[in-house]
């Protein structure tokens, strides 16, 4: 059986992409939950990946002695190992496609993702209104991403950016959660399309299980003490 | 006929990747220099690139009216269109590994990225020890380049990191440019990896192509000013 680690659901975007897309589709793993302690090294969270992964983050996919770091290459692995799951779009140019916006998310929105860390169950409106008020990039992002989800729903017609959901999806999943968090401005058809995300079960199960978990953890969360 | 489109090749690793990659296996394409002027809003860079790619950044892919932007999906889209050209590793194990380290390579080594940015022509031996002496992110940046080399040189036997020439060389080969501007520390065996990357034809009229630029672009030179 593949064994996908991951972090705190609550905070792990990273984490939520691959989880989320196995999910959604099919794919069976066990999940092997790594709780962020601290990134220090001295940590439980890297003593935990020292043998796992030379790199010492999450997630991590494992398939028997093979270790497969980083979200784009669990993908990419996984659309090998699973031909016909529909990890990527069939057409191959619409596969080159949702290959670039993949990579476009995983090198890019640094403003958006440092100034609005994941953080499913919080509701953080006015750290979000000051990040939109005081951040150009942050702007610039939240408007990249508005357009490229009403241009690809208006080419596919929905109801996922690609018409079924794929991992471009779950790769923007985690900005779907931050969005929501910072209640961030967006257009009617772009909050159908977040709504739609939220309620598909993959990513449902996903958001559960980060309300069940409870756990706070004081270097995620930027805006908040602990209560 | 493909297209490239890269930036100044003294300065734009990006853009290295793909070029290198195409150029040394053999894939043909026609490059399409973009000059960096400036990456402000008025610049021609950003001007030639709106209607081509929506995030303004080189190294694109241009197939007739297909673009595929940003490095990975660009190395993942020849790997679909010339699965003979050896992109990837033929063994399922060993490419998952060598995804991991590109998509490594693609999020990762923030530190060293930014200390010590690729300038080809440039030999700043001063700027690199002291950004080992003083930035922890660099040395630790530094350790992991050394260990994933020498893993792979023992484990394939060379010459290349994956034995014969992949995309994983083509991804590290901006940071042997890098450890060679910079002068930075390696032991012997990484260093007749790094002379055997400059050796190799497509890494070479790469560099050449960079000597030839004579084309000094102040906001890429934070340790030089204009000769
Ligand atoms: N580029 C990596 C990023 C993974 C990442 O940064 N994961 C975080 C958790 S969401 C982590 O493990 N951080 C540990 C650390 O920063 O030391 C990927 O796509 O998988
Ligand atoms: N993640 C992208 C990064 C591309 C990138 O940052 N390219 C630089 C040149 S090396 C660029 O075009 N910068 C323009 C800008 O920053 O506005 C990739 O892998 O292709």
């Amino acid at each position: 059986m593949l064994k996908l680690y991951i972090g705190n659901k609550n905070y792990s975007s990273w984490s939520m992409r691959p989880w989320v897309l196995m999910t959604q589709l099919g794919i069976p793993f066990d999940e092997v939950m790594v709780r962020f302690d601290s990134f220090g090294p001295e940590s439980a969270f890297k003593a935990t990946l020292a043998p796992i992964t030379p790199v010492g983050n999450v997630p991590v996919l494992v398939d028997g002695d093979l270790a497969v770091w980083d979200t784009l290459a669990i993908v990419e692995t996984l659309a090998e190992s699973f031909p016909d799951q529909g990890v990527w779009p069939a057409d191959r140019r619409q596969r080159a496609r949702a290959r670039s916006l993949c990579a476009e998310m995983h090198g890019g929105f640094g403003a958006l993702r440092s100034a609005c860390v994941m953080n499913i169950e919080a509701s953080l409106p006015t750290a979000g209104a000051l990040a939109l008020r005081d951040q150009p990039g942050v702007r610039a992002d939240l408007a990249r991403i508005v357009s490229m989800w009403q241009e690809l729903l208006a080419h596919h017609g929905g109801p996922m950016l690609f018409g079924a959901f794929s991992a471009v999806d779950a790769f923007y999943a985690p900005v779907v959660m931050r969005l929501r968090t910072y209640a961030l401005p967006v257009p009617d058809d772009v909050r159908a399309y977040m709504d739609r995300v939220c309620a598909t079960p993959g990513v449902k199960a996903w958001i559960d299980g980060a309300l069940a978990e409870h756990d706070f953890v004081d270097f995620d969360e930027p805006y908040r003490v602990a209560p």
